[in-house]
């Protein structure tokens, strides 16, 4: 029973995180998440979530009073978006570039949707054209679903022309932005986005397991409008936005995740302490000096156009002759360092390299260079010794 | 701007949570949480969900393989357990003696179920000879849940005798154990029990947000013959069981909160180390002496019979003429001490006094004792000086 009862702190190591999330939470944000619970009813919390609303409300660039965090994953997000805004047999476009547009068309298909699908190939954005041309053949399409921000391929999507193509076409539109909150420009109302999901271990670098939501006046009306109740009383939005109403209108749901709130009410207060424009600009420069010297190395980016390629994830070729496995592994037990791996069509293809939120640093650029470096050319030292 | 870069550490109170839960967290818990974040598919991650798996199955007192933390509250282990067992069409009886019983009769009719209600007063235990009653009018019931310690009440079933019942009508179980685990004796193969949930923030005395379930082989065979995929692709237990499984077979689903599994970890490994007997003796102990300080100063419990009275949660009736809320108030505010409200029908007529894992503890009782009798006996200070 001895390894049982030890504590943690012993069994854990300690990782430069720079895998595709979770990012490396900053101190101040760990501290905040350790604070002693309070309840859930208490007026202090009830404080702090109206606290968190209004934060949420100036990453996402909006004015909609339904922005909150879902208590679950980034996935529970999505799921939250679309069992709440897709009925049975609704017209459904979705864009697939990625595991999380395969993802969203697995939700659709399961809420019974009418399912239409725009193929782009993994690395490529979004074509808009392709869009368009989807709308045109159907025009009983109701919702229009995509990924901003792809985080198996590192491609980015042009949001806003999207969402215009979408809205000339009288669609809803469910948008992914896990991956590109707080890391990519992102205006929820200017460029007229209607439900927006995404998750707090990505460049927030804060908990996983939380997910900032935005829904506008267009979903909700939709959503007010549905022939049948939400399948799943957890996602139901209705019920979960009177939980985070103001004042005394708030009715109780289910048990908030309050330290994780915590931590995401601090991770907010230091994007608005640093500045959206700054925070994405640093993503960007930062971003830059890796791919210099990734290039400098001899090595490929999967996504070769700047505008589309991300730059809290970096998506890069493996060599010829290379085991992609292998030298991650080796990363991380010989330099407690994380990279990611390709996913489905880019597994074994493909390291992701992250430099998201807090892990978006300098020093951490020149970490990774120097020990992909050292991985590709040199011996391990623990097969030399062996 | 000031008050949006503040540290949280100046802004929250320091509670003692003596309410419905959450239940103080503590220090070894507190300090698990704050570890550096690692990569959910990093390898130290994957050994630490098999020991947590291991250490809930001890917890719930089962060999089920598939025993692990659904990533959402309370509320989202009820989801999974009924979204993935209730078909639409199924005939599922449902016991309500609190708002749970409620809660589940509201998602059981979500997913088109037939739904057959038993109704015992709120305060009262489930009524063994009511389910074999609707069971015998009932004979195509595919399901029986029932909540095996009502938060809402305080009240504490015969969760063995009903599952005995059940099985004679070749019924499955869905139990809600939220506030039972871990506070008063639950064995869920000797009992029977098919699918379980519970909560982290009650007796385990971690983090709020993520929910212990167990399933066991008749579920999972339900499960396997249904003829519709579960409606929601986030609850699917068939995906979040290739997450959970170990080795080779491990599958990506979602991102796990990372640190909250920490935390949840730690909290196992305290109850492995306490014993699970001598915590429900514990939770029993010194909730007697709670009952019998609340009953030297006149006041009722609202579940009479101590076999049925959880200790855990301590039901009170508010003595006629007292304005509850402000009791409350002026514990919160003059003590920093959290006690709950009546919730529905007990709304206004009774309070709701904790005892949860870290939180119960006899230094517990003495406050809640002090401060409620200065509560009800002398003028408030603050209004003594107003």
């Amino acid at each position: 029973m001895e390894n049982v009862v030890s504590l943690p702190i012993k069994t854990l190591p300690i990782r430069t995180l720079m895998g595709p999330g979770p990012s490396e939470i900053h101190p101040r944000v760990l501290t905040a998440l350790a604070q002693p619970a309070i309840g859930h009813l208490d007026p202090a919390f009830v404080s702090l979530m109206d606290e968190v609303k209004d934060l949420l409300r100036y990453a996402f660039q909006t004015e909609n009073r339904l922005t909150f965090p879902v208590s679950g994953p980034g996935s529970a997000g999505m799921e939250t978006c679309f069992t709440n805004i897709v009925e049975a047999g609704d017209k459904v476009v979705v864009a697939r570039n990625g595991v999380f547009g395969q993802r969203m068309e697995e939700m659709a298909t399961r809420l019974r949707a009418d399912v239409v699908t725009i193929d782009d190939e993994w690395g490529q954005p979004v074509d808009p054209e392709k869009l368009e041309a989807a709308l045109k053949a159907n025009p009983d399409a109701k919702v229009v679903s995509f990924v901003h921000a792809e985080t198996s391929t590192g491609a980015l999507s042009d949001a806003r022309t999207l969402a215009g193509i979408a809205q000339r076409y009288d669609c809803l539109t469910i948008v992914d932005t896990v991956t590109s909150l707080v890391g990519s420009p992102l205006y929820v109302d200017e460029w007229g986005l209607d439900a927006v999901y995404s998750g707090a271990q990505k460049c927030l670098s804060s908990v996983a397991g939380i997910a900032p939501v935005t829904v506008g006046e267009r979903a909700l009306k939709k959503i007010s409008q549905r022939s049948e109740p939400v399948g799943t009383w957890f996602h139901d939005l209705g019920l979960i936005d009177s939980y985070w109403s103001e004042g005394s209108k708030r009715a109780y749901h289910h048990t908030a995740p309050v330290n994780s709130i915590f931590a995401l009410a601090e991770s907010l207060r230091m994007v608005r302490q640093e500045g959206l424009e700054k925070s994405w600009e640093r993503h960007r420069h930062i971003a830059e000096r890796l791919v210099e010297g990734l290039r400098a190395m001899g090595l490929q980016m999967l996504v070769e156009e700047s505008g589309a390629r991300l730059g809290q994830l970096n998506v890069v070729k493996v060599p010829d002759g290379v085991d992609e496995a292998a030298i991650r592994a080796r990363l991380l037990n010989e330099d407690n360092l994380e990279i990611g791996a390709g996913l489905g069509p880019l597994a074994g293809k493909v390291w992701r390299i992250g430099l998201m939120g807090h892990s978006c640093r300098m020093e951490n650029v020149e970490r990774v260079l120097a020990c992909l470096k050292r991985a590709l050319n040199e011996p391990s030292q623990s097969q030399a010794i062996s």
